[in-house]
């Protein structure tokens, strides 16, 4: 291959790679102005200054495009709000990721009632992506929880695999509470819960009494 | 009105009742048969013996037939396991609980699926009549946990009502977990979450050092 052609070939993907990214682009502002049901693709194209051609040359349907919309999206805040934890306690740390991680659904609101609905209840291939994507937390969870059994925050055998478990309990249930207009503080709600959990509810233990002699 | 006219009136009012439980009951045959997409009324009528036009009659159209056909069904469920508790401890009475509604998802495993996205996501007025299904049964969460508050089971001031989210949170994960294929025993998930809740993860207080004299 000559140099010449080499470099036409790195234009066309980057531009491929251009024209993909705003695709996604155009196809979430899409859903998130007129709603899953109501979009179309011929309007998605128009946003991303494409034929509709082109995007379902990409992408095969509408359900398609909105997962590969949604998900990689979602996986990039994952690993971003995953990768700036400071150095807080779990708890404190738990706060970041929570908040993080509501930022990104609370910016489209009403895209995020479809997200939720489609990456819970998703078929394949979606639904072992999606699955692949809460393990990964789940491992940064579990690796936290460690670390503070290590700074002696938590008692030494707690089972960190079955924290990070509780700990996603607490976010998707807090979620679908807000997308369903139930809770108007969702960030907050987790908080109250995983401390809930971290402190437990059984009375503290008595010091054991003197016998007498 | 005559005694007979009276006669007459309430046969029919009894037939109305049986027609209206054979059609619920058979969409539920028919949902859990075919799945919530693949069904149709004419084969839901064919089963319950009446016309398609009866059961449009009744219900709207099938989405208004799947939610009367579930939704009365699994609030007959929660009444029946939570006036059935026993007078164990909290664990064993979320325990007793968490097995008697997990059964009734598990004798339809298919409808399941669509009952609790169609729950965890429905429109009004279903939403809210989902929201008051569960706000029963925090209730019956939150007065249970008072109970294990005046037995010493649990520290005084402990917070019932966030309690009983934590419990929803758990058994909602469990439950979309089991659906999506991702979890065999939902039960057992929903008990080891509810136990390291009630115990929390901190370190056991020690008993205070004696002050040298």
């Amino acid at each position: 291959m000559s140099n010449e052609s080499k470099r036409q070939g790195g234009i066309r993907a980057t531009q491929k790679e251009a024209t993909g990214k705003a695709v996604l682009e155009a196809a979430r502002a899409e859903f998130e102005s007129v709603g899953f049901e109501a979009a179309n693709l011929r309007a998605i194209a128009a946003r991303a200054g494409v034929s509709a051609g082109t995007v379902l040359h990409h992408y095969g349907d509408k359900r398609e495009l909105l997962h590969a919309a949604l998900f990689d999206d979602l996986e990039e805040t994952l690993r971003s709000a995953v990768a700036k934890l400071g150095t807080g306690s779990l708890e404190t740390q738990l706060s970041e990721l929570t908040r993080a991680v509501f930022r990104y659904y609370q910016r489209r609101p009403k895209l995020s009632r479809t997200l939720l609905k489609e990456s819970l209840f998703a078929d394949e291939p979606w639904a072992q992506k999606f699955n692949a994507q809460v393990h990964g937390v789940h491992g940064a969870i579990a690796r936290l929880t460690e670390e503070a059994i290590a700074r002696g925050e938590l008692r030494p055998g707690v089972n960190g695999a079955l924290f990070a478990v509780a700990y996603f309990s607490f976010f998707y249930f807090a979620l679908i509470a807000w997308v369903q207009g139930a809770h108007d503080s969702p960030v907050t709600l987790v908080e109250h819960l995983v401390h809930q959990h971290l402190e437990g509810l059984r009375p503290s233990e008595k010091p054991p009494r003197r016998r007498k002699p």
